[in-house]
């Protein structure tokens, strides 16, 4: 690991230690009593927002990259992250943060600066519960909060755009893959489940559909317990069979067919 | 475009054209008669078999990369390729093609030749009538062939994962987007369409809640005529509602909730 003095430093210095012209971007989404929310970060001196950020190290993995960028940029450990898209357009660099950041603080950087070229970027996004997330900002950033994914504002780059792509992502991962572990309690009711699905997908669904959708799936265990405390009918208490949710995580939901 | 004399003065001189340390893999999953292949290259000098493979130029959308190297690699055009990931492990390209055949043919090369670095690779797909193709070779190859996707040769680098994270993308495609398009004749009968599910996917499906499916996604039409010259009941016909197929393929199946 490079230690820099500062975020200029960084923006200096940094492309003797990192594969050129390639980023990654990444999309975290914060869920909790029925809100999606999604984690940006206020540049410093750009005045604007941002996705938390980073490039590779030249012998570093990707993964091990979007791991590390998540929480040197907001200390958020022990994420699940999934790359989801590679972003290419030759032009969605053209008014890049350091190019603004530069022009703004009146430093002369070479043409040929890292940060001042063409960049792809690798998107990776997550799914956290919000609540048990204390997020920091760190050199590059003033502030980083959560946003409210039907009220975003407008951020730098494509990044408006790269949210939309990672939020399409998740919701066609919801048809074939698990999601709710870490987002509900141990024990859940299956209209918790269908909340934390409809939160995410944005609609309503009917209740038996995803009932039966859900229990042919195979990753839930129902409880012998029943819920507590209700007036009428006692739901059931399900909870997620760790093993087969992690198999369906690998290798996608096979009873879909 | 930039023209090369041959293969090496590509690998030679290529650095100053093309983006730096990340290239594009083309995956081409051919269908035709209820069997699945894949387009695999013998690479000239190599002695070995890759997928299709190249760069991006500076100023490319890399869309419009991939379609221009699978163009220029194998002949084949205006195909519907779709990325499905990017390969980042840093020794993927420990013992890389370029590096193979400088050593065989003896080139000396400076240590920062750009094909010499670490390469990320964007992995894209496409599924076609392979009766349809007629892939001819260049000059960086020998020949151009259709394998069987289940007796595949071992391959260069990290391609024969390249292949199977494809296949695993390709099936799980099928759960929310329409395919068959350009692969069935315009007008089909369930038991085709079923057919060419159950090949990429090798499994038998159960023929009921196939139709039941396919029918709620609302991208078939079923016509007034049937199959004639059967003996027994003769079945449907149905072709694709394009203008929807299209839809769905852009957003999604809908109806899956």
């Amino acid at each position: 690991m490079v230690e820099f003095k500062s975020a200029n430093d960084f923006r200096l210095r940094g492309g003797k230690y990192f594969m050129p012209c390639i980023s990654i971007d990444c999309v975290i989404f914060g869920f909790h009593d029925s809100q999606l929310k999604v984690l940006l970060l206020t540049i410093a001196n750009f005045g604007g927002y941002g996705l938390p950020a980073g490039f590779i190290y030249k012998e570093e993995h990707i993964d091990t990259s979007a791991k590390r960028i998540l929480c040197e940029r907001t200390g958020l450990q022990d994420i699940f992250l999934q790359q989801f898209y590679i972003f290419g357009d030759p032009h969605r660099c053209d008014e890049n943060i350091t190019k603004t950041v530069f022009e703004k603080e009146q430093i002369k950087a070479p043409q040929n600066n890292w940060l001042l070229q063409r960049f792809l970027t690798i998107g990776y996004y997550a799914l956290v519960d919000f609540e048990k997330v204390n997020a920091t900002p760190d050199y590059f950033s003033e502030s980083c909060e959560w946003h409210d994914i039907n009220h975003l504002p407008p951020l730098a780059m494509d990044h408006n755009e790269i949210i939309q792509k990672a939020l399409f992502t998740l919701r066609t991962h919801l048809r074939y893959e698990p999601v709710g572990y870490n987002l509900l309690p141990p024990k859940f009711t299956m209209p918790e489940l269908q909340s934390l699905y409809e939160t995410i997908l944005d609609q309503k669904l009917d209740r038996r559909n995803f009932q039966r959708k859900m229990l042919s799936y195979g990753i839930l265990k129902r409880l012998k317990e029943q819920r507590k405390g209700v007036a009428h009918k006692a739901p059931y208490l399900y909870s997620f069979d760790l093993r087969k949710y992690h198999k369906a995580l690998d290798e996608g939901f096979q009873s879909a067919w």
